[in-house]
């Protein structure tokens, strides 16, 4: 696929999303409306989204059909923004700013912005949920809703997403230097369990076998580190212009990373390899996957 | 039943309920032990257990049996305890205290306060779908089980909880005193809807009807507005040996109260009229409901 028509794919991709999130975008009334204006002012700030983006492609890749899927597309960018949301608090890395305008809690005062990250995760379980009542009695479906729920609950939480951050604060904390071992079980968490659970939940609504999901996991885990690992090298060696930050920001900031703990060359081969394989995985699938393989190769590959 | 034989009842079943959380609580391992450590610090620092006892009872009343109920036992104290954990932190409420203990932020810092908070939130989701792998495949039990995920989302989200919660935010930052109508709100939402959470799930898991739910969801309704409007009345007139705050602290603190809108005699009349009514619904059940009726009327016509 040409550069200008994966571009143009990919913008048409991320609009059909906007269009999922602004269907089961919570309304805006009620004495509560404030808390549901501070959740709506963070899920539609943009951003690129990646991980709906990566569903609806891995469900389509698996032969799914039909709008089943939809629910599970606006759940995954709900939780993918309370994680936001709560980073951004001062109690946490007390962002101001975020996406060129300004946080949820600078805008709407820190308590705001605490229930705005409950209600947003919360409103991500009350959404997916809703893939229930489109199995009409389907029993067989309602098992994959189900196994799908199961997979958003457990990559989000302590034994995914809230687990990374959990460790990487208490790395931060540590007088000992952040150890190989706590940085891949920080990257895992923290980036690459929710890029798990929005591929395996497009393999798995799609009626996916069991092996062909822990493949799609696996792909997913690969992808989600390799992403982390480039953004330590672009942080050594990217154009700060391109790259938006300082170049060699995380060193003067004495921040143990792949590239300072492995050195460049060993996390150059790292990408490579953890990426060359996750395409193999996506290539051992039956269904259309150019487009899929192409943007899991743009975000790894990424110069900025 | 005798006073004695029902604080004795309660009592062997709040030990059930903690026996219960014990075995659904999260094992604290992994390189995020420290988050995992907070949240069951909150989850097993005692307290009342009241919303399981009602989730048990009203499930036992319908005519449930079996072990199906346990994930959402575990689930809606979670639920309640996440919203304690994030109503303490210092951005909210700023305590200390609860339960004389130090509060979760307070001894893990407020960045893990508010992680333990989300941990707790995702994991009561995680914990309540376990309930699908005892269904057996059973297709009629996993629709009561979708029904009863979907009632402890909706009635925990911003059309809940937080939504009271914000309201009751939202309220303090205004100008104008509070209306009657804000009050019932926030009473409404920030109390009852865990209530008639834990409920509607014991009678929905046990096949209750629609109609029977719908009964179900008026008597929690009316338990978890007169036990504030109770909480009220107390403030005014309560001994402060019993109550643990000082008699009259609304008042000075300027706050509107359910007493301070509408008098005291009306105040009492509305916990009357609307705790005769919830004792009414349970009376029309057929199963046994001695043990519920009087632990609603202990909840509303409490002293302290």
């Amino acid at each position: 696929m040409e550069v200008q028509e994966f571009e143009k794919e990919l913008r048409k991709k991320t609009e059909q999303v906007e269009d999922v999130l602004k269907k089961y975008q919570p309304e805006e009334t009620g004495l509560q409306h404030t808390v549901i204006e501070a959740m709506n002012y963070s899920l539609l700030a943009g951003g690129k989204r990646l991980r709906p983006i990566l569903m609806q492609e891995t469900f389509e890749m698996c032969g799914g059909k039909g709008e089943i899927v939809e629910p599970f597309l606006a759940a995954i960018e709900m939780i993918h923004t309370y994680s936001l949301v709560h980073d951004d608090l001062p109690a946490m890395d007390n962002d101001e700013y975020r996406r060129g305008r300004h946080t949820t809690w600078y805008v709407y005062g820190d308590a705001m912005g605490i229930l705005a990250g409950d209600g947003l995760l919360n409103y991500a379980f009350e959404t997916a949920l809703r893939a229930f009542g489109m199995c009409s009695g389907d029993g067989e479906l309602m098992q994959r809703v189900a196994l799908a729920l199961f997979t958003l609950a457990r990559k989000a939480g302590i034994h995914g997403m809230i687990g990374g951050q959990a460790a990487d604060i208490q790395a931060e904390g540590q007088e000992d230097p952040v150890t190989e071992e706590q940085l891949l079980f920080i990257h895992e968490n923290k980036t690459a369990a929710l890029i798990q659970a929005s591929m395996m939940i497009g393999a798995i609504l799609a009626g996916a076998s069991e092996a062909e999901v822990r493949q799609i996991e696996k792909c997913a885990y690969n992808i989600g580190v390799a992403f982390q690992i480039q953004d330590d090298i672009l942080d050594v060696v990217g154009d700060s212009r391109e790259l938006g930050k300082p170049v060699g920001s995380d060193a003067q900031n004495h921040k143990q990373t792949y590239v300072t703990i492995k050195g460049l060359d060993t996390a150059r081969e790292a990408v490579e390899s953890l990426s060359g394989e996750a395409v193999e995985i996506l290539e051992g699938f039956d269904g259309r996957h150019a487009f899929l393989e192409q943007l899991v190769l743009m975000l790894i590959n990424r110069q900025k």
